[in-house]
């Protein structure tokens, strides 16, 4: 995987060599603070990431408080009524992050069981007249206008809603930015984009599209609505800044994979075990309430579904594939199959992360020709689809249906366990259950418990086979896809041929081992544990199941681990997202973050009353995201004043800018009282992030005026002392959620700079600073440990 | 609650007041550096607190990597085979704390039922034959006798085992070691002694006791066996340190909960919400093992009793209390009960906190006054419980049976939901059912779903009534006791009660009720939400009851939580056990870490070649745990080298008091060679915090030598600039799990020292800050906010 930052260079205009920095785009800087010896070493790093197929720069964000005098004022002001205001207000958005994610969820799963319906019965009918030629064409026709439908809206108007969104959700929650992630339109399309390719019968699912959705939700009420049409309320002020954010975000993501799959605490488990970077127990407690909102409007639709007031709306209570009507008895013995299914899982999950790596690097290839190259990819990919979905059950054998079983067979209706499709009365077609149906209802037909005869196994090997092939071509077109269902349809169908193996060796139900095998995909694939445990248990209503799911997840996982990272992982790699993992490597501990500051350029400091005109050429020159403030001259109250500086914090980007935009310009070298700058400035207005060096003309005159810096200035960084090992650095780093570290040194001397260097998320990433000290990767290096 | 620590202070004898640093004994340290000017605010410290009713000193724990010379070469030097062996250790560690947690488990139940059936049937026996009185003496001898062999093994053998132990777990896992709670003794009197106490019908559970049997067995097992007898064995000796044993103690904990409720995912999300304080996802997989293993060996046991092999150990699959049978259909207009199930577990889960208190701090004040008392007090418990037990079914009246239920009625058995008690035939005794029973069999009664007119609200008001009364007075006691069961019995009575009143208006089934009453009792007292919900989910089996458990834990919670903080933060206050919480207290940002630092004693530090009798001085005459180690005289690569410092780092107290005894001294004062430490010391001597400075003799000649302590020293502490505000530095301390924070200068010049303070557990809490800085608690301060 690391031949990826040179595929990256490869596809922007210039690739060049940045310098040090978080978002260094301008090779200019050295001129500012030209380096007294040439280094031969160089941290490099990369701002650049793949968003929606297209290379876009990339931010940091800020989940650290910015203690500045203003956010202290701000702090100690605020009364009673506003706290309370804002506590209110903070659960009020994560009630209505659940309500709109339940109602969207039960918009798409009306939509996508409608159009799918109707589409599907009318197929039917044109196999009952034996018009297979006219079904063919129907059936491929429908799913193509589908397909384009939910492809030119990717393509033409947001491109980042391809996909399942899951990794950029992970990235965000780690502290990366990514544009145009969580805007309106790319909730629209995703919404109707997820819809058309549902319904198109692609191997798909709505899972991660939804968790996307609810997230995008989420991001737009915490902001107070989408960039152009904000709401200025007053209340949302305090909601501005990346830590809520943050939080709402998080609310959002575990209501999407509730809504996905109707398990409230698998939801709350999957943002808190796959998703989130941090986490609080407040936030558990907030997310769960989502899912729980979430839970309860899902349910509200079901009833009013039920009584056949939304058309082709099938079956289903809260749980989506019951198989609690089976008594599971289970002994010692069966400890071996389940072995296998995991060890299966394992194999078979970390073979499908590999070869979807290289497929998905393909379509990159694809898909950076431009937009005609993306859209007949995703409808080549239909007709395929719909051809093998449409041709394929013609070569099973026709069953006779078991009178014993209560179900209807044949069936021709919109779902159905048992299809008639070619077959004589009495016959049913079982390739056309698992094949000609929905996504959800083949899970359905395939998790089916005590039909033991129903499916043969030629069937099933054709089925896995298809999907195998279908999973991996499927899921880097440009709509929005989720990996879940095409897992579990995989997972299913091996575990459901192994049951049928099995057979007579086993008590275990043919529609259990259909369960383990997908949760043994899913595990071998995704790498989850609880987390997944919880959602089927959630999905299938067994409780008695758990023990073995356990079982298989933990082998499923344990197997894939040791062949190759999660699939979520793998993609954020292959996007060049700069993701901070959780154990720092173990070489880290060999390193100091001196060394680490020294192989980048000088660190640039501002005094704390700085001249204009040295401002606007630092911010023009260097593309760093926060300057440390450093006043000399000052008098400490022990020790020797000649030549002493004080390091006062660090001070952002955006507040410089906003001070030249607003010309807070003083005549002469002072201080300012507090009421100047509460005057001219709010603290909400310095949360926003917005404002470009470029937008700011400054007179001559005013070039040579003062600012000061003190009243703007965060006080409190984080610093680390230039000996601590970059380990415990990064361990710091992510653990507190910060944007910059201050390096300060170890020695106490006149003339000693009071900050010898700034980290940020790059310089802190095992790939960047094995590029700069390559000694370190040897060959023996030994493995992550916990 | 703020009177605790006066009551602290009544408890020792000479109650002094302490100043500055983590275990400070002696006031004479300020002899050692005299203030130079007079201070009239002091940062005072407690370093005692309660453990198991007897005022101990109490340390705190390191979760920080030492990286010392030594550490980073053995680092450097690990192979990959030790590195493999370590990570297999610790899987085979998770492995056999789940192994040994459910085996133990096992011998639990059956001991309580066996023991609890045979007193039952014996009763019964004695009230068939109308022989009431030696009924009543042969009840209450019985539990007397089994209430004593209890409390004498608690009171005699190991105090800390009794209560239930979870409070001190959640503060290990905090970062603070209380003495004696791990060890042998506590382990093997916490087995017996809940047996007995169980097995005596008292008013309390297995459940608390199980997660402190679990975290023993894990303690025990990660330090390689007791104390007195440990494994010398090669591979353990990367256990030993307080990270590993952080890590497979929170296996231990999910594993109690999961034997307890035989619950393994809610066994993972109560060590996640309620228990841990550092969390990691590689954790989460490992107690999910541990679960796992856990839940297989009950199946297996319960498997083998299902044969009949275990005498009267009675019903129970996995699940305990299983309610699945009910179907369960509600409406929106159940949200009514629902709401005042949720609001009425709220009120009375705070006042029992409230109530509990007091008693609590009532039965301090007996059982300091010694062994007699202590165990007085429990016998007279054990004599109100009995008598309340046998005598209150005689006011009910029998009801005679319903011959629709399928149910044995009346029964004298073992178990069973309709008991004879003192009726004619045909009839039964409802407040016999629920009181004359194990606790368990109690529970399982109440919950019993679609018996609406089993129970009349007489009976209910007597059972709630009394375990209101015996849930206050039996928890304090000298016994292991568990709060899970008594609040589960308390808001199970009520949640009943109120089904019966409803009855009418709802389709809600009583059982259900009862359940609800449960969960909104719980979450009302204890506070935890998500965890309990899955608990009860597992508990009950019954997933379609999940929304309406969570909206009831979410109201109970939110409702309780406007009252008083949660039960087992009542009890941690209580003890004095200094437990960070995880969200600073507003005003913890208008306070720099420099202030903090001038408010204690000056800090005291050594240089990195320092003469023995300076160290031997510094030991003494000082409690601290840590020392910065600071090199005068250096030449820094830029600056002055004029009364150059540089900081070198920290070295542990421990470690000195080991170069003492190993008397590793020089002639001269010189750096010492890599070579001559590592023949002298090795990584796993270090991480043993073991030695005291009493102990040591050093020679006058001795007195006069050096020791090099670089090559000792951590030269990666974690430090703040002073000017950092106390709320962030607090973020840091806990996020990070740390023991010291250094505090370095804000200034850079000659002269000032480059180590101004440092900060341990104690001086981070708000109760201490407050102490010092009374004008931070003004009246209108604000909330927590997060």
């Amino acid at each position: 995987m690391e031949e990826n930052s040179s595929q990256l260079a490869e596809a922007i205009a210039s690739p060049q060599t940045m310098e040090a920095g978080e978002e260094e785009r301008d090779p200019e800087n050295v001129s500012l603070q030209q380096p007294l010896l040439k280094r031969n070493r160089t941290l490099s790093s990369n701002p650049l990431a793949i968003i929606g197929a297209k290379v876009s720069y990339i931010e940091s964000l800020d989940y650290e408080i910015n203690e500045n005098d203003l956010f202290k004022h701000d702090w100690r002001s605020r009364s009673k009524v506003q706290v309370l205001q804002y506590i209110f207000l903070k659960w009020t958005l994560a009630f209505l992050v659940g309500l709109l994610t339940g109602l969207i969820a039960t918009l798409i799963n009306l939509a996508v069981e409608n159009i799918a319906g109707y589409k599907l019965l009318a197929v039917v009918g044109f196999i009952e007249k034996k018009r297979y030629l006219t079904g063919l064409a129907y059936f491929t026709g429908v799913n193509l206008v589908l397909t384009a439908f939910a492809a030119v809206l990717c393509v033409c108007f947001a491109p980042t809603a391809a996909g399942p969104g899951i990794p950029e959700i992970k990235a965000y929650l780690n502290g990366i930015d990514t544009p145009n992630m969580f805007g309106a339109t790319t909730l629209i399309v995703k919404i109707f984009g997820s819809i058309g390719a549902v319904a198109a019968g692609l191997d798909l699912g709505k899972e991660g599209p939804l968790v996307h959705i609810a997230s995008c939700i989420a991001s737009l009420l915490g902001q107070g609505g989408p960039d152009n049409y904000r709401l200025k309320w007053r209340w949302l002020r305090y909601f501005n800044n990346d830590r809520d954010r943050r939080d709402i975000i998080t609310c959002g993501a575990s209501s999407g994979v509730c809504a996905a799959f109707r398990a409230p605490v698998g939801g709350v488990l999957f943002a808190l075990e796959e998703v989130a970077t941090w986490w609080r127990s407040a936030l558990l407690w907030r997310t769960f309430f989502s899912t729980a909102v979430v839970v309860v409007v899902l349910r509200a639709f079901i009833e009013l579904c039920n009584s056949g007031k939304c058309g082709l709306f099938g079956r289903g209570g809260l749980i989506m594939f019951d198989v609690s009507d089976v008594t599971v008895s289970y002994h010692v013995m069966d400890i071996i199959p389940v072995t296998i299914i995991g060890i299966l899982g394992g194999v078979l999950g970390s073979l499908y992360n590999y070869l979807l790596h290289k497929v998905l690097r393909l379509y990159n290839l694809i898909n950076q020709k431009g937009r005609m190259h993306k859209l007949l990819l995703s409808l080549s990919v239909s007709i395929f689809t719909s051809v093998c979905l449409y041709c394929l059950p013609f070569l099973a054998k026709c069953q006779p249906c078991d009178p014993s079983i209560t179900e209807a067979c044949p069936t021709n209706g919109r779902s159905g366990n048992y299809k008639q499709f070619n077959c004589p009365k009495g016959y049913y077609n079982d390739l056309a259950t698992l094949l000609l149906t929905t996504n959800d209802d083949a899970v359905r037909n395939v998790f089916s418990s005590n039909t033991p005869k129903e499916f043969q196994p030629a069937s099933l090997l054709i089925f896995f086979a298809l999907y195998c092939v279908l999973g991996l071509i499927t899921f880097g077109i440009a709509v929005p896809s989720g990996l879940f269902l095409p897992i579990i349809l995989m997972g299913s169908a091996y575990g459901r041929l192994l049951g049928v193996v099995m057979q007579s060796y086993t008590k275990i139900d043919q529609g259990l081992y259909a369960v383990l095998g997908a949760a043994s995909l899913m595990a071998g694939s995704m790498r989850m544990t609880v987390s997944l445990c919880v959602i089927f248990l959630e999905l299938t209503n067994n409780l008695l199941l758990l023990p073995i799911t356990m079982i298989v997840l933990l082998i499923a996982k344990t197997v894939g681990d040791s062949f190759n990272p999660s699939i979520y992982d793998i993609i954020l790699h292959l996007k060049g997202l700069p993701f901070l993992d959780a154990n720092p490597e173990p070489w880290m501990r060999n390193l100091t973050v001196g060394e680490l500051a020294d192989a980048k350029s000088p660190v640039v400091t501002l005094c704390g009353v700085e001249k204009v005109s040295r401002i606007v050429d630092v911010l023009k020159n260097t593309t760093y995201n926060g300057f440390p403030v450093v006043d000399e001259d000052v008098v400490p109250p022990v020790g020797q004043a000649t030549g002493a500086t004080e390091l006062h914090g660090l001070i952002l980007r955006a507040h410089l800018v906003k001070v030249l935009k607003k010309k807070w310009f003083l005549q002469e070298k002072r201080r300012t009282e507090e009421w100047e700058v509460r005057e001219k400035f709010t603290w909400v207005e310095l949360a926003e992030r917005e404002g470009n060096i470029e937008d700011v003309a400054v007179t001559r005159d005013e070039m040579e005026m003062y600012v000061d810096l003190h009243p703007l200035t965060n006080t409190t960084p984080y610093t680390v002392v230039e000996s601590m090992s970059v380990a415990k650095a990064m361990v710091l780093f992510r653990q507190v959620g910060l944007r910059h570290m201050l390096i300060v040194p170890k020695y106490q001397a006149a003339g000693v700079p009071p900050v010898v260097g700034i980290l940020t998320r790059q310089d802190l990433r095992a790939y960047n600073i094995l590029t700069a000290f390559p000694h370190l990767a040897r060959p023996n290096s030994r493995e992550k440990r916990n």
